[in-house]
């Protein structure tokens, strides 16, 4: 059997008692870490803090065993009960959907256990979830590589009033252009996009495309470690946001459609100081 | 301090360690119970099973004390530890944002527990999260009150290929209309839309309105009892999902936009039996 098992936003304290129901009696324990250490604010010692709430040892799985050798990780679920840990929700990404997918495939017994996400907790900043439309991911620009096509989501949304979340680039585990051609394992340190960059990204696109679908004074709500004890969310426009130090990652922004009343009353609580 | 704690969307094991802990040290606990004690699969002992899992009195807070007695609630807050406890998230139903705003107005301290929602767990169903546009809500016809103003919603997300969320009728503790001429407080038995009627309502209003938006061979998801133990998720044309029986609420639909692979893919293991 495969558990996969959503670890929520916060740190270890936001798993559910299901969640560490499936855990506990799990023979082997995955944690997907390519987001994982950071977002739950555990720091180098996660795991630790981890097996001694969960009672079992925990494997930190990252990027390429993840996608390159979830084989292992189901091959060992056709016999032994298996947990594969996620920050969020099992279905916030789609690396984890296409996990099920080939468990499913291999008629591997699988069992989700649901927790909060990005695209849900995304509520907290007082913008009403139903009117969120398609969700964008900004990557970080290169001098050789800024592509725009979030532009054309965004102008979607907001022609029809609704709310863009953005989900800011994350690069872990990235190897360097120099190590991959010498074929060397190394990678280059983290990078976590903060909402300052973001909205730097977002006015250069727009002049770049300069179809209006935002501008400077445009209303946003950057959020930074949503769902932790140091979350911080402001809200104001583009330019109010880019003086403003939201501290470490990971950060979010949304870009808001029309505003309802509540909304707006709602928003007020998080005005630039 | 005011803790506003997501209870999941299963049962009692879907509250969150950060949730159960925040629980224990409160004074009073109010449950929401608007949609919570049918959605946490609970039946009529829910308060007991609660109960016993706390270690406290648990007062279910129907919806009348919630919009009309909300101030007594916030009150205590003033200077006791109260917990209000809400099915899915905190940020799923617009009355807790009011709630929020409510406290925040008045100075009151509040700290929010995240969990799952329908919002986010809906991805269960295959389609992937980011690529859902405004959700919608289907309420019961009557014989003269037809409201459709979905379907423009539905319309435009449909021309961004984007998936809508359809989130059906709930009524618990309604008055009939002749309780509330005679001033009795006697309310009519709940009811929970079916993904069959829903269907049925959605079919009679593009025959209305005839703005060839979706047909009966559109696309959809039924999702029922989800995040539950008993979910149960089809995947087919409106036509095919008419004829399923989902069992026992809580019901949602989902309207496909444009699908990828991946998702179909995915979808596949969700065909009509």
């Amino acid at each position: 059997m495969l558990y996969v098992v959503g670890l929520g936003l916060g740190d270890e304290k936001d798993i559910t008692l299901r969640g560490l129901e499936a855990v506990r009696k799990c023979d082997k324990v995955y944690l997907e870490a390519y987001t994982s250490l950071l977002a739950l604010g555990l720091g180098p010692d996660a795991t630790t803090t981890l097996e001694k709430i969960y009672g079992r040892p925990v494997v930190v799985a990252d990027r390429e065993l993840v996608e390159q050798g979830a084989e292992g990780i189901l091959e060992e679920a056709r016999t032994l009960n298996v947990a594969f840990l996620v920050v969020g929700d099992p279905f916030g990404a789609t690396t984890h959907s296409d996990l099920l997918v080939r468990a499913k495939t291999l008629g591997i017994d699988v069992e989700v256990v649901h927790n909060a996400s990005i695209m849900n907790a995304v509520g907290a900043c007082g913008l009403q979830l139903y009117r969120f439309g398609e969700a964008i991911s900004i990557p970080f620009f290169t001098d050789t590589w800024r592509p725009d096509s979030f532009y054309d989501k965004i102008e979607a949304n907001r022609k029809i009033g609704l709310h863009t979340l953005c989900l800011l680039d994350i690069r872990v585990k990235e190897q360097s252009v120099e190590a991959l051609c010498r074929g060397r394992k190394e990678y280059e340190p983290p990078r976590y996009m903060s909402i300052n960059t973001a909205i730097e990204q977002l006015l250069e696109v727009e002049e770049t495309r300069a179809g209006k679908v935002y501008s400077e004074e445009t209303l946003c709500v950057g959020l930074a470690r949503l769902g932790t004890s140091t979350q911080k969310i402001v809200a104001g426009s583009m330019k109010e946001l880019l003086d403003v130090d939201f501290g470490p990652p990971l950060h979010s922004v949304v870009i808001a459609g029309t505003t309802h009343v509540m909304e707006e009353e709602f928003l007020s609580f998080y005005k630039p100081s």
